[in-house]
């Protein structure tokens, strides 16, 4: 439980991480704590306890709930003070929060040997979701939309026509000219820890990542289309707003690459 | 307490009220039941409990916690569900939160008497800001700022160069030419209770209202600016981003509908 006052429940003043956890162990933990420091950093709250320790709190949590294969999530919020917008005094410590879970192998492998149909929502986010904040309630609405109307996932697209990331995983495409595309990692998206990772395996199969916006225009032509999250690694794209990517069936890149990804990540 | 998995806590999925008491009377309870009820219509939050309930609730603990002058605060969350981002089952009940403090009336008075000044920054918040979301991070960096700059508040002011509002106020500015000038109640500004109230105020003076978007640059020249909330009703600005803002002191039409103000609320 957490007070009612805690920063994160009436200010969305909060940073999370979500980590994979596959045999036991933590998949690119370091990478995982090092974006919470920099989301904590841009928003001057401190870590109240040092980054070895969390590590240890986020292997005993997973330990103890005996996940094999799930994923492990940490919340840091500014602390439990008077609700005043500014900040509190700063010896109020900030509240630490971490869960696991465990997470169906079966039904993650199933998910991605079928595919899954996006829709399209206007991007309309505040201006640094590079910060991996609580503030999620446009990415719920837009999945929430996307369950309404029969698809898994929702991609964002801004005011020119450009796929900024889906609601809670970076997006990818590969063009009708056969190449790999994913939007850089300005203020308009999250850098995903996986995104990162991904371009070693991409290395590794002699192939390189263009990294500039893309077009929703350019999606519905892509040959393959997918989606990168710590949660479903690599997940094909089958159908965007209606639109069938390729054949309909996940291209041959996106399920390489998602047989690849765990030689290239860190495990702890 | 809350649950750490309450939807408010891990996703912002929650809208809230703030409403003031005074003489341990609520202060337009209805409007702001009603504007609740908008909220939570816009989100597909359903209300655990009848509007009459609720506002037995909050008599009850404004009652309770013996406030004679001060503020209710209500927080309802989409409820506690295993995280997900998409919306949980129906049967999940929403979780409400209220709670009451008391204000110092000498020290809002005093406040009011003085001005306050505000400092500008860019308004990067997401699109549906009408809605009256705990999603409150922007805000909680503007004021902060302000308050690292020796102001009180922070104006937002969009890639136009209009002013949008303040950090948790609506804002007003009497023009040069002697306009009352402030937002129309749009997407990209909270519908302010106050604000609404302030209209008929206005409307008692023999003036009217121009409700229309006005610029930084007629906000530095005006003749008064002010901001007005439930908890302060009518705070005069003296001094926005540096510019001393008519002679320096809380202007007349200020004080005048701050005096006013109570006259046409409703008393519960």
């Amino acid at each position: 439980m957490v007070h009612v006052e805690d920063r994160g429940y009436q200010f969305g003043d909060a940073v999370y991480e979500v980590c994979e956890v596959r045999q036991g162990r933590l998949i690119d933990d370091r990478r995982h704590l090092a974006r919470l420091q920099r989301s904590l950093g841009e928003l001057q709250i401190r870590l109240p306890m040092s980054e070895a320790a969390l590590g240890t709190v986020l292997r005993e949590v997973v330990a103890r709930n005996r996940i094999g294969y799930g994923i492990v999530y940490l919340q840091v919020s500014r602390g439990v003070a008077r609700r005043d917008h500014a900040f509190p005094s700063p010896e109020v410590p900030p509240s630490v929060v971490v869960t696991a879970r465990p997470l169906s192998a079966r039904r993650n492998e199933a998910l991605a040997a079928a595919g899954i149909a996006v829709i399209i929502v206007p991007d309309n986010r505040w201006g640094r979701v590079d910060i991996k904040t609580t503030g999620l309630l446009p990415n719920v609405l837009a999945r929430q939309a996307a369950i309404a109307q029969g698809a898994r996932d929702a991609w964002f697209v801004d005011k020119d026509g450009m796929v900024t990331e889906a609601a809670s995983s970076n997006a990818w495409i590969v063009t009708e000219a056969g190449r790999l595309v994913t939007r850089p990692a300005d203020h308009a998206i999250l850098k995903g820890i996986t995104r990162t990772v991904l371009f070693d395996a991409v290395k590794a199969q002699g192939l390189a990542v263009e990294e500039r916006a893309f077009t929703l225009v350019e999606a519905y032509a892509a040959r393959e289309a997918f989606v990168t999250a710590a949660s479903q690694i690599v997940l094909p794209v089958v159908r965007i707003d209606g639109h069938v990517i390729g054949d309909g069936k996940p291209g041959p890149l996106a399920i390489a690459l998602r047989r690849a990804f765990h030689q290239f990540a860190q495990w702890s």
